[in-house]
C-alpha cells in the first residue's frame, strides 16, 4: 500500500489540505455588485454571453463585503458543496486525431497536452476529499464538429461530463445547462471527490468521463469518436496497483474503439504498456477500469484470473461473513454507462502467459472483440511454453519498465 | 426515520400484530365437510367453477372441527405460511384508459379506484411481517382483452403477479394455476412480506407487480399496455424517503411507457410530483423503484447523484470493511423483470438544477429515453443558473407541496 | 450441512490432503537432461510434437537431480501454484450425440463415460483447496468437427476451458496456447480450487466449463452444440443442497439448448430429476447453477422463490449491517459467460406447485424460454390445487427418490 504523498504528473495522492489559494482561477468577479438573486442571474447571463467559454479570472486578494456575497453566490453555483478551493488544476485538450486506420472514422481525443491526446483519454486519479479543477480547451475544428452533427439546431462544441464525483450544473457538461465549450473556447469544470463519512457514502470508485455534447444532447458522436477516459477515485488506505489499464467495451465489437489485431499492438520484443498493449510482470497488481460505451451490452472476461465483485475488486479484512458473501467472478456484464474496477495479481497461481481478455458474447469475440493480457515472468520474459501461435503477441517479451504506470497524467 | 405507526391511505407501517380477525374475507366455507384430500379437491373445483372469481365470503365465528380442517386445508392453499390473517386489504381495479396520445396504443392501468387508475399503477408499500390481501376487479372490457390476444385458445382475463413477496399458487396470477380474473370478475390475491429471521433472508426490497395473462401466458400485452406498478417492502428500521418515484424502463425507448417530452410533463410554475414529473426540493431523500419491462436491456443513470449498490441504496453503520467493499454507482444495468432501489438526497453537494435521468444506451437516450429530476432550492424555486434551455422543464419551479409523496395508496 | 467425507462418483468432498502420489500421471520425463530454459523449450516442443495429446506417463519413483529440475520446470508450466499433486482424477469424453430432435442441429456432449455424455455435461463439484486432473478424450468424429468449422485454417479439435479456478496456459483450452485435443487424442487439464486466505480471495463460486476451440478461436460452435457444463466450488462450511440443477440460458430462447415442451420433459407420474426435469420436494434445498451462453442477454426468474445476491445465494450469520445491505432478488440479468448460484428452500412459505422458471424478456418467454420447477408436497405428491392446466407437468407427481442428486459424477 502506498501511503506516501506522490506527485505523478499532476496527481497528488495525499489527501487535500486547506491550502491557501489566493488567486483562484474559477471565481467570477462581477462589476455589478447588487446583492441577491438578480445578481446571480447577471452572473449567469455573463457566462452565457461569453459563450460558455472559460470563466474570467479575477485577480486581487480581498473583496468588499457586497462583492464577496456575489462571489459566494456564484461560487455555490460553480463549486459543489465541500469544495472550498480546488486542490489541483489540470489543463485538458480536446483535439482531432488522425482518422481510424481501419474504418476511416473521425477520431477525437482528450489529452493533457494537445500532442498527447488519445482515446481513451488520460486516466484520471483522485483521492476522496480532493477537489479538482479541469480546464477544457476545445481545439477540435468547428468543421469537424459540424460534420458529426445530425441536427443543425444542435450547438457545436465539446464538453466534459463525469460520473461518480460531485459537480454543479455548471460542470454538468450538457447543452441544457449551457456547460459546454464551443470551438476555440475553454471552460473550467470542477469535480469534488466527496469523502465517505457517517452520512455520506463517499465517491471512491471506478468512474469515467466523456463528452455529452458532440453530435447531439447525449454526446453520442463524441463518445463514438473517442472523447472518453477513465477515472478512479481512491479511498484513504486503498491499495494502489502497479498498473492501471482502461478497457472501454463498445459498439462494433471494439475494446477502446479497436478490434482484432488493432486491439493488441504489443511489441513482442519490447512491449510498452498502453491502451492497446496490456502487459504486466508476474506478481504485479493490475487494475482495469472497465467502461461500457455506446449501444450494446457486453461481458468482460479474463482467462486465468478472477476478482471480487466489490468496489475495489478485493475482499479485505477478517470479516468471515462478508468474505463468504461476496461473489468472486471472472466475467461481468456491463451496459453503456456502467463502469467498474477489476484488480488482481498478474499470473497469480497460473503463471506467465498470453491470457485472453475478451467479451464473452460469442459473436463479439468472434468478430475481434478480444485482446490479451501478456503476463511476463520475473525476468520480464515470456516463457516459450506460453505459446507462439497467437497473432500479434510477444514471443519473448522484454521486461516492461519497472514501475511503469499507464495512468497518463 | 419514521418509526411511528402511520396509516397513509391503506398502508399501515407498523409491524403487523396478531389481531383478531373474526370474519376473514378470504376463507372458503364448504358445504361438503368430508375431511382430507378429496375435500381439498372439492375446494379447488368450487373455485374453478366460480370462474376464478372472488372467493366467497363465509360468515360465522366458529366452525365444527371437520369444517375447520377443511378450512385449514383450503387456507394453506390460499395463504402463504406465516400469514395467519391479512393485516390489510386493498381493492385494485384494472381498467382501460385513453389510448396513448402519441402512439395510439391501447392503455390499461391498475388503480385503487377505477377513476385513479394509471400506468404505472399505484406504488405499494409493505413492511416485513405484513400480510396483504388485494382484491383485483377486472373492469377491462372483454373486447379489449380479445383484441390484445394473439391466440384464440388463450383465455381472456387480467391477473396480478408479484415479485419478491410470498404467495401460493392461488395468488400466482398465471393461467396454468387458474389464478387470473375474467372480465367482470374479481379475485383476492394474498401477499406475505416474510420477515428476515435467522433462517429466512426476508423479503425487504424493491419489487414490482404486473399482469401475467393479457395476450399470452406471460402477460406481454398486459405489461406493454400498462398493467404494472412498483412495490417496496421495508424492513423495521429502514429509513423512509420523502418521495418515491417509479421509473420503469421499457421497450421503444420509454420510461413509464413514455419518451421525449411525454416523459417529463412538469409544470414549470407549479410542478406536481407524479410518474411524468420527477421533482424534489434540495435535501429531500428521494427514492426510485427502478423496473425493467419488455424485451430490451437498459441502464439507469442519473446526473450528479450516486447511490450504493445495496438493498437500500445506502451504506449504513460503522462496519468499515463492509462500507469499503460496497460499490457506489450512478449507472446500473437492468434487464426485463429486474427491479432495484435507488436512494439519495436530492442535490446533495451538487445543488439544485435540472438533473438528467436517462438510459445510457446512446441510441435509447437519443431517441428520447431521458427525463429530468428537477431539484429545487430550499424555497422550492429553480435558480436561474440551472439553465432554461431544456425543453419542458420548469424555469422557475414553484415549491412542491411539502410532504408530498408519490406513493398512491 | 454435510461435513463428512463423501465419495460420490469421483468427487471427494473432504479437503484434499498431501497424499503421496508416487506415479503422477501428468509428469513428463525427458530424455534430455540439460538444465534450464532450453530444456523447458524442449518440453514444450515434445508436447507440441505429440499433437497436444495426452501427456506421456513417466514411471519411476526417483529421479537424478538434473532430471528433477527439468521436471519441476515442466510441472510449473502444467500445474497452477499450490497444486502439488492432483487430489482427484476424472476421465471426460467429448462425443457426438443424436441431432437435436426439433432443430436437427449437431449435438455434442461431455460425459464421464462416452455413454453418459449429455448437454449440459456432468456437473462438477470441487472444494476449495482441491486440485483436479481431468483427462479429456476427444471422440467426436473429425468430419463433424470439420463441418462445424467456418475457417479451413482453424485447427480441428475440442478443448476444456474452465472459469473461476486456477490453471496454467497448458490447461487454458485455447488454440494459441496449443492446449486442445485433436480427434482421437487425449489431454490432461489441471484445475486448482485455490482456497481463500488472508491474501487470496479464493475460488469458491458457481462456475462453468466449456469448449474454446470447436469452429473458431472462441469455441462458439462447441458451445452451440452442447460442450459446456456447470462447476461449483464450495468453501469449507458451505451448506450443501439436496439438489443441484444447471440452467444454461442461451440463444434462440433456450434453456439448456431446449425450449417450450422440450425444456420440461418431467414424467407426471414419476419425475426423474435432470436437465429437463426440475423437481423437488417441499423443504428441500435446491441449488441452480445459472450460466449465460451464446450471444444474447437474458434474465433468470423463478416464481414464488427468491434468493440473496451473494456468492452462496444466502445471507448468513448475525451481521445485521451485512444482512440489511444485501439485496434479495428473484430476477437476475446474465450475459454470456456469466455464471451465478441460486439457492433456496423449495416451496418455502409458498407451498407445492408448478412454479414457473423463465427468462423475463417477454419475447424470450413467449417463444418458449420457460420451464417449471415442480415442487411436490411432503409425500412427493403434487396437490390438485396446484393446477393441471400447464402442459407437460405432473398432475400427481410421484415422490422423487430421496437423496437424489442431479450432479452427474
Amino acid at each position: 500500500m502506498d501511503k506516501d504523498t506522490k506527485d505523478i504528473g499532476e496527481v497528488v495522492l495525499s489527501p487535500p489540505t486547506d491550502r491557501p489559494d489566493p488567486q483562484p482561477a474559477w471565481r467570477v468577479r462581477l462589476l455589478d455588485t447588487t446583492a441577491g438573486r438578480a445578481v446571480t442571474v447577471a452572473v449567469i447571463m455573463l457566462i452565457t454571453l461569453v459563450g460558455a467559454g472559460r470563466l474570467a479570472v479575477a485577480g486581487g486578494t480581498t473583496s468588499p463585503p457586497a462583492e464577496r456575497a456575489v462571489e459566494a453566490a456564484a461560487a455555490s453555483a460553480e463549486r459543489p458543496a465541500g469544495c472550498v478551493t480546488p486542490d489541483r488544476r489540470l489543463q485538458l485538450y480536446a483535439v482531432e486525431l488522425p482518422r481510424d486506420p481501419v474504418t476511416n472514422q473521425i477520431r477525437l481525443g482528450y489529452g493533457l497536452t494537445p500532442q498527447t491526446a488519445s482515446y481513451p483519454g488520460p486516466t484520471m486519479e483522485m483521492i476522496e476529499g480532493e477537489c479538482l479543477a479541469i480546464t477544457l480547451h476545445n481545439q477540435v475544428p468547428a468543421a469537424t464538429l459540424e460534420q458529426l452533427r445530425t441536427d443543425a439546431a444542435h450547438p457545436v462544441g465539446v464538453s466534459l461530463h463525469v460520473h461518480g464525483v460531485k459537480y454543479t450544473q455548471m460542470s454538468d457538461g450538457t447543452v441544457h445547462s449551457n456547460s459546454f465549450v464551443p470551438p476555440g473556447g475553454s471552460r473550467t469544470y470542477i469535480w469534488f471527490a466527496k469523502p465517505r463519512t457517517a452520512t455520506s457514502q463517499g465517491t471512491a470508485g471506478y468512474w469515467w468521463y466523456h463528452d455529452h455534447v458532440v453530435g447531439g444532447p447525449h454526446g453520442t458522436q463524441g463518445l463514438r469518436s473517442g472523447l472518453f477516459g477513465g477515472l478512479v477515485v481512491r479511498r484513504q488506505g486503498d491499495l494502489r496497483p502497479h498498473r492501471t489499464y482502461v478497457t472501454a467495451f463498445g459498439d462494433r465489437q471494439t475494446i477502446n474503439l479497436r478490434r482484432s489485431a488493432e486491439a493488441d499492438t504489443c511489441d513482442p520484443v519490447n512491449p510498452q504498456p498502453g491502451p492497446t498493449c496490456l502487459v504486466a510482470k508476474i506478481g504485479e497488481r493490475v487494475e482495469f477500469i472497465v467502461i461500457g460505451i455506446g449501444d450494446d451490452m457486453h461481458t468482460f472476461h479474463v482467462h486465468g484470473h478472477s476478482w471480487a465483485d466489490t468496489r475495489t475488486g478485493m475482499v479485505e479484512g477478517g470479516n468471515k461473513a462478508l468474505a463468504d458473501s461476496i461473489p468472486v467472478i471472472d466475467n461481468k456484464t456491463l451496459g453503456p454507462g456502467d463502469s467498474f474496477g477489476v484488480q488482481f495479481v498478474a499470473g497469480d497461481s497460473v503463471g506467465p502467459g498470453h491470457w485472453m481478455l475478451h467479451c464473452h458474447m460469442q459473436f463479439h469475440s468472434d468478430l475481434g472483440m478480444s485482446t490479451t493480457l501478456h503476463v511476463l515472468d520475473e525476468n520480464g520474459q515470456m516463457p516459450p511454453h506460453a505459446g507462439g501461435h497467437h497473432p500479434a503477441v510477444p514471443a519473448q517479451g522484454a521486461a516492461a519498465p519497472a514501475g511503469a504506470h499507464t495512468n497518463h497524467r
